[in-house]
């Protein structure tokens, strides 16, 4: 990598941050709490908010900010059939949210009717974890069938989060997948990270989630 | 985007092409038949690899490129293990393998000891669709836990690849996955691809994949 090329994404980088900074102090100005969810394509995040949804529908005020690479509004579509007000952001192709994009989304939801914005991020591994987006926590859902070799293999994308989620956990009696070898991973990188194993088709472990989630909205309110 | 911005993106596709196209003659020169592999996280790239070399690792000689974003040799350590001969390459945090990553690695095979080169790319659903290679194939791997929705959110995967691999179909009773729907995507997208179910842990299909490769192989080397 030339040098100018380095200067120009420590910009990219750099100019990120401070839309980010200020996408935080908008959230904490109408005392609403987010979060940056992120995971692979395919592990679980749009059922993962439903389940969320479902929990903490008629409790909070939610917000859904949809973020994907394709101009498809499956995703957003099935956010607002459970209730929760939803923006769409079309990356345009570009492999993850970042800054910029959530203040547009932010611009077009009503804040100040709102308890809980739940950004879902674009399904990848690795650029998302560059680009912090000004959330207050951000959430990893692992999923079973991915493989428990996911933290040794990803290190920067468990190492940068708030909380697991282990996704998928009805499937684990038809899978090779050892829970200890992917805890050791988890640990090694992040070991205060929060982790709720849980699956999103049964609803096994989604009001444990969904507890602590519930205190860190109450938080932001305070 | 900027418009310099722009322009430094497309410097960058275009030296990437011109890489590209010096491998494939270089894979061309020693008879090699080349595949770039692609596949979100987990979706089973290494096990149908393991399986590829397991049913024609007595018929070719093979060797097998691992990218991975982060220095990890658990993928090449399988496939040396399995017989071939690997090279690693870590991208150093990049999402997605290019022509001149792939140039350094294939100087590290005895490309004339060899008859196919199996690329695993970095596990992305995005980033690995614009950077050619110069493989002969590309190959997509989709696995069914992923979700039948994923032609229709990651388009431009689907669009630019020869082949598509459904892996994991031993868990289809367990899982919603509408295989009609999931096809009707892929087919609007690619009409044209040749597709391959199978399941890497029972062996399920792996035949009809490895038929495929068979032909491909020897007409290379003709």
């Amino acid at each position: 990598m030339s040098v100018s090329r380095v200067s120009i994404v420590e910009n990219i980088l750099d100019a990120n941050e401070a839309v980010a900074a200020s996408n935080r102090t908008l959230l904490d100005s109408h005392g609403v709490f987010a979060l940056n969810m992120m995971a692979s394509p395919g592990a679980g995040k749009t059922s993962v908010i439903l389940q969320t949804l479902k929990q903490l529908g008629k409790e909070f005020r939610i917000g859904v900010v949809e973020g994907d690479t394709a101009p498809v509004t499956i995703d957003s579509d099935r956010v607002m059939e459970a209730g929760a007000a939803a923006v769409q952001i079309n990356t345009g192709g570009e492999c993850h949210l970042d800054a910029v994009m959530l203040s547009g989304g932010l611009k077009k939801l009503p804040l100040d009717q709102l308890d809980l914005v739940i950004i879902e991020n674009v399904g990848n591994l690795i650029c998302p974890a560059s680009f912090p987006l000004g959330a207050h926590a951000s959430v990893l859902i692992a999923s079973t069938p991915e493989g428990d070799d996911k933290p040794y293999k990803y290190p920067n994308m468990y190492r940068g989060v708030d909380v697991l989620i282990i996704n998928k956990i009805d499937l684990l009696p038809y899978l090779n997948f050892n829970m200890d070898y992917f805890r050791r991973g988890v640990e090694m990188l992040n070991p205060n990270l929060v982790t709720f194993p849980l699956s999103s088709v049964t609803g096994e472990g989604v009001s444990q989630w969904c507890d602590w989630l519930r205190a860190k909205i109450n938080s932001a309110q305070r």
